[in-house]
């Protein structure tokens, strides 16, 4: 028996480890931006903070460039100048370059690339995917599962799933009925992730007939899986959850007044005859204010905290934050919606940094997987002298900036509906736990090696 | 008198000082891409080594990023976020925001805004000037001269100039005639510049009435003015020179086969019935091949060579060499022509880094002033799975890579004859002497304290 001051003693010691906190190994943080390429950056900066302020990321110590690799599916020597973000987060996931589409799988090969969550998983550490996208969308899904089509996303788009046009996308040699494993959502809800927030509930309820959905097949694989923001609160333990807060992709946090977004300059009918002639009427300029649909739509930040909460543990972790729109709104050339969601990857960055204060071993990267279609171009031109009209042959939003400019930014990769990605060298930022470990150029697919060696698995 | 054995020992030391070799004090080799952006480099690498290849300027241990500051002419509080040469290397050159056109005076008040070159000079230390334009263009002019107007580049145009349509120029405060400094080749030619080397003779001969002519001046001024390359030898000794090898700018290095640039896609006439409709004819794809009116004009490292030469002194001293036409030719939707001339400035880069590697009080620096109009896009859409015509609105060049791909390069800020600059953040590289003392993110006004700080003066 012990004796009461021993028990006492013992009973003070519990209680100290008890309240100590506990440091985590070795952890790696990434923060994607989608499409966040260096005219994003200035765009958001102008708008958020003004042309002398500065975005969060841009206190980082370090600062490098990714040169993106892409090659043709069908000859994988030959390269691709532009990549799409299947291709470009699989060369970060996995370390391997290959053709746009592909989730985790090689060009040409099909073959599975095995990624860093995986790695991870088997070597202890606790795994994470945050996103502001249905989470079955590309850049997620190259982390944690193999596909050869991103169209793959659920089991009623495995087959025979018309994509676009004359396109038709087939996954069907991975179907779970042919031996394989199925869609994103069904690897997803197999996956040993411990936690996946972020849109795509409808890909989860998604079902062939009697077949079991993804939802059911998470709940069997011992999946948490909740749709509510109320439940998305920190401490819950440590059961593996799965955190579905859209039907597909969330909403963005902002909009343009009315919902606008760029549009056609309009040239009077005598500059139709000749180009040097007549006069052009510029769209009007408009600010950015909050988007009605918001609702009570979970800040990626919100996301993020939870995440570093429930990964947060002795061992470390690997967690990654993608912030999806702001590629989704410059393809349908609203600069309101892309500069919210830049403004939403930085307030995660914060609590990324926030975190690596408290625990010394977190590594956090920030970066783009791609180029995007937004130009930031002179709102007068600067041949405005000529005294002719001048004007874009695209399309042109305006802004009134909060520090009382006009700010024109320009969308003109193609008369379609929506635009293209650009090849561009994308920005890397590092906290110091980088210092003097990152050139100042480095290839995409060589993120998946500084992570791995980072967490030394 | 001496004894021989003095004598000898006297006679050795002198041949021992005389052929060790002086290393120079704090340098400062600050190099110029004009709209050298990151489309740029990402461009220029694609071609000249390959998507997986590196350019010279990768190999820079330092890598940050500029925010270029420009305000308007009238209200100098309101930010403008589109720069030209002159406002951007004003801001290098003296650490001072201006308005746009304007060499390195103030804005709204046309105050003289003291240069980097004037101020080492002032310390003692050698200056010299290197440029593929005119050296009156607004780069170089920035660095030494100072004019309300870009525009003001020689006696002839200095007062009711006309630059364009209905815009015209007039300096006429400025005139020697009325008490003032005169334009930008006077002042060039009455400055303290140890070397200019660059294009510009047509402005230097220009005179009015019975006037000096700035050549004249030069001559007077004590610069020895020359214009063959054959005369741009090193080792020419300390007198202070000009080398002028164009009437204007020099030629370009390269230009697209038979001259062709970016075109514009011919869709067929169904399409202009309705955007799904009909197909498109892109432009067949080119190479880029040596441009037949280069001549013997000397490269940019040829240049750069003879100045490193004639500035090397033990004191160290400040030289500026611009890769001026990576701009020019981006206006003109020419992307031979701004690949050549990347290619230029890398070469020039590495003399330079040779002559760090041999002077470690050497700071290289590289930069752009602005962003180009030149966007990087897939040849093939990411949405060509729609089966319907997708075209730029804008111009297009297909260029056939030596490593045998085909990188599409879209012009498309406005519909005019030239386009428009950029607002991007711009990168900037330094060489080891910087590591650990430039910050991930700067104000481009911020580079001249850079350089002062290191030059101690």
């Amino acid at each position: 028996m012990k004796s009461p001051l021993a028990h006492t003693l013992c009973f003070a010691l519990a209680t100290l480890l008890h309240t100590m906190p506990v440091y985590a190994g070795p952890t790696v943080i990434l923060l994607i931006g989608d499409g966040m390429d260096e005219q994003q950056l200035t765009i958001a900066r102008n708008y958020l903070h003004g042309a002398s302020g500065r975005l969060a990321v841009d206190a980082l110590p370090v600062r490098s460039s990714v040169q993106v690799l892409t090659v043709a599916e069908k000859d994988p020597k030959r390269s691709i100048y532009v990549a799409d973000s299947a291709n470009s987060a699989t060369a970060m996931a996995t370390g391997n370059i290959t053709s746009r589409g592909r989730i985790a799988t090689s060009a040409g090969t099909d073959r599975d690339l095995e990624t860093i969550v995986s790695i991870a998983h088997r070597a202890g550490l606790r795994t994470g995917l945050v996103t502001t996208s249905s989470v079955t969308d590309a850049t997620p899904a190259s982390f944690a599962t193999h596909i050869s089509h991103r169209s793959c996303e659920d089991p009623t788009r495995m087959q025979s799933y018309e994509v676009a046009g004359d396109f038709v996308v087939d996954c069907s040699q991975d179907l779970q009925s042919h031996g394989g494993p199925g869609s994103i959502a069904e690897q997803l809800a197999r996956s040993p992730l411990d936690l996946i927030l972020g849109g795509g509930r409808g890909h989860f309820e998604a079902a062939i007939d009697s077949q079991e959905s993804p939802l059911a097949i998470a709940a069997r694989n011992g999946f948490d899986v909740f749709s509510s923001p109320a439940e998305l609160v920190a401490g819950e333990g440590v059961n593996r959850r799965i955190g579905l807060f859209a039907e597909r992709h969330l909403p963005v946090r902002w909009h343009g007044e009315q919902g606008r977004i760029a549009e056609k300059p309009q040239p009077s009918l005598l500059n139709y005859a000749y180009r040097y002639f007549g006069s052009v009427k510029q769209p009007q300029a408009f600010q950015c204010e909050d988007n009605p649909n918001y609702g009570d739509t979970p800040s990626l930040k919100a996301m993020t905290d939870t995440a570093l909460d429930q990964l947060h543990n002795d061992r470390g972790f690997f967690l990654m934050v993608e912030s999806a729109s702001i590629d989704k709104r410059s393809h349908q050339r609203d600069p309101c919606g892309q500069i919210g969601e830049v403004a939403q990857l930085m307030e995660a960055l914060q609590s990324a940094l926030a975190y690596a204060e408290k625990n010394p071993e977190t590594l956090v990267l920030v970066t783009a997987d791609h180029g995007q279609a937004a130009q930031l171009v002179p709102d007068e031109s600067i041949f405005a002298a000529y005294g002719v009209p001048i004007f874009t042959p695209g399309n042109i939003a305006r802004l009134q900036t909060p520090e009382g400019s006009i700010m024109a930014i320009n969308y003109a990769t193609n008369q379609f509906d929506v635009e293209e990605h650009t090849g561009v060298q994308v920005p890397l930022f590092a906290n110091d736990v980088a210092a003097g470990k990152i050139p100042p150029l480095l290839f995409q697919h060589e993120i998946f090696g500084l992570m791995r060696d980072h967490l030394g698995i």
